[in-house]
């Protein structure tokens, strides 16, 4: 198959910013059905909210949404006084950074660069809802710069021929590590589970990897010991949902398994993103819980009887000890000394220059 | 729930009931599309082959099909003479038996017998495909009574209020064990891990312990590691497709990962089934490899992009230190002690008494 790597890494960083603030809308990509290609229009901020909690968008995705349910949030107020319109932001930032239990901190980081920036804008008498959004696309762009680095270092783990094992990966940071594994010249053989319920890992991430011109392979979540085993897996890695200072990894359910699996296999896994400041381990996870019927049907079909129970978690924890380094922006850290990853002044994946 | 148990044990043990020869056909109950039921009716022994290569059958299920088989094969051949008849049946046994690579030598142990029996009724004149069918019955009853005494064994390791994790459990075995639990008042909590790509633990297996009044759970396969930490799992437990003399498991995909995750985690697993005289280590196994085409879909219903590529393994390897006890008809042995198995003069579940 022919690459098509400049439409792929263009359709891995459009993902995120098909959360878009316009005219008194936001407008976010359902990925819950892609490849079908669909829109949900959200028309106030608290829908927004309930967007991201119903997992319409994902990986990267709910932080741009909540910057642009800020932006909607401020057109909402647009009518009221500046102090009134700082107190309706605040509440809105409550409510979309609370959209889902386990990623609070980094939506707060978000929400607090949105409110900043609406406060400079009625400074000076410009629009604060496109303010809001103008914000968002250049924190963006500071953002995969930071993630081009990531994907950069993980590339340069890799031989030529090379076989990766991923779990629902977020789509920026692996169109930058295949980015730079091609400007490498990096033949890779990428094993992607699929990640039920969603099926992220085969409806999202093999088809940016298929995109991208790599040799792709999808198998189901009871496989990856049996293929780390058998066809010689280079390396595992994920992104996470967060990483604690201490180098706890919080990511989409499966990964803690597949990472036990890898330590017995002697496969190295390497988690990329920055710490979290606010999370030092994990006694400060909050595991959200799901509703369970979801577990019960596949693509939409029912599998179990009726009277048979589901049961799940949107996340689960590695604990460092299984953690064989983080791939930051600024390099990679051993779990035990990611506190110095802040040390040098490095900002968090999720925290903006203004 | 009010339990079913009778309904639930009946079901378990008809499930392998369900191949039957009568008048020139072998009807096969089709467990892909089960609680659904439908039936596949073979006219010839070729057709029976390729129903168990399909998968129309599982667990112990395709050994009560080759024998019913064996009995079509009779049939077909029944106006030859006696030595005739005989050769045709041996030819019968060996497209019956190496249907599937993984089995061949449990299901040699089943055309063995088929043959014997054959025998019998052309030297005493009676008719020989009613014959075979008679034999398989018996020896299936032979066969109850050793995982009756099997599930007793494991019911045994479990406190009141226990919790269990399975993986794709077969439905004799699992019954029995059932059964014994609710004679001994154990209330267990069973969890299901869902086991793709078709999804007999969230179909069948689960079917099964709800029916048994148990309060049962379905779990996708990247939940098992995460369920067990979380829930406090006492056992993991599943069957096998063999069990070779050292020890070595061979089951289901997802089996070795589930291991992997029980043994970091200090949580058991006992395999149920007899020790596979023919198969001293994992030298002697035959992985099969089915479509891979077939992970690519859920329930019919395509998840990955085209140009995506799948990879199906339907078994995996076990080491035997993973494995915590082998409970079989005799008792329960660790791996490295299983060949005093045959030393009190056991038969393995598969060699009939005739």
């Amino acid at each position: 198959m022919e690459p098509r790597a400049d439409a792929g890494l263009a359709f891995a960083l459009q993902y995120e910013n098909v959360a878009w603030y316009e005219s008194g809308a936001v407008r976010i990509l359902d990925r819950r059905v892609y490849p079908q290609v669909r829109f949900v229009t959200c028309r106030s901020h608290g829908e927004v909210a309930q967007a991201i909690a119903d997992m319409v968008t994902q990986s990267a995705g709910p932080f741009t949404a909540c910057a642009m349910g800020m932006a909607l949030a401020a057109w909402e107020c647009r009518d009221r006084s500046g102090t009134e319109q700082l107190t309706y932001l605040k509440q809105a930032a409550h409510t979309l950074s609370h959209a889902r239990p386990t990623t609070v901190g980094r939506m707060e980081l978000i929400t607090g660069g949105c409110l900043a920036a609406a406060e400079r804008a009625l400074a000076e008498g410009r629009p604060v809802p496109e303010a809001i959004r103008d914000h968002t696309v250049h924190a963006n762009n500071v953002r995969y710069r930071k993630v081009e680095r990531m994907g950069a270092y993980l590339a340069d783990l890799l031989p030529d021929g090379g076989k990766v094992l991923t779990q629902c990966y977020a789509e920026t940071v692996l169109g930058m590590f295949l980015k730079a594994a091609r400007a490498q010249n990096k033949r890779l053989k990428i094993f992607c589970a699929e990640t039920r319920p969603y099926f992220q890992g085969a409806r999202l991430t093999a088809t940016v990897c298929r995109d991208m011109g790599f040799d792709t392979t999808v198998i189901t979540d009871n496989m990856p010991a049996y293929v780390m085993e058998r066809e010689g897996i280079d390396l595992f890695t994920s992104a996470a949902d967060a990483i604690c200072l201490d180098g706890t990894v919080v990511n989409k359910v499966g990964t803690f398994q597949i990472a036990i699996a890898a330590n017995y296999l002697g496969v190295p896994y390497y988690v990329t993103g920055a710490p979290d400041r606010g999370m030092r381990t994990r006694a400060d996870v909050t595991i959200e819980m799901r509703d369970p019927e979801f577990t019960l049907q596949a693509m939409g079909v029912r599998t179990a009887a009726r009277g048979v129970k589901g049961y799940y978690p949107a996340f689960d924890i590695t604990p460092p000890s299984l953690v064989t380094g983080v791939v930051t922006d600024q390099g990679i850290y051993r779990p035990a000394e990611l506190e110095k990853y802040f040390a040098s002044g490095a900002l968090g994946e999720f925290e903006m220059v203004i």
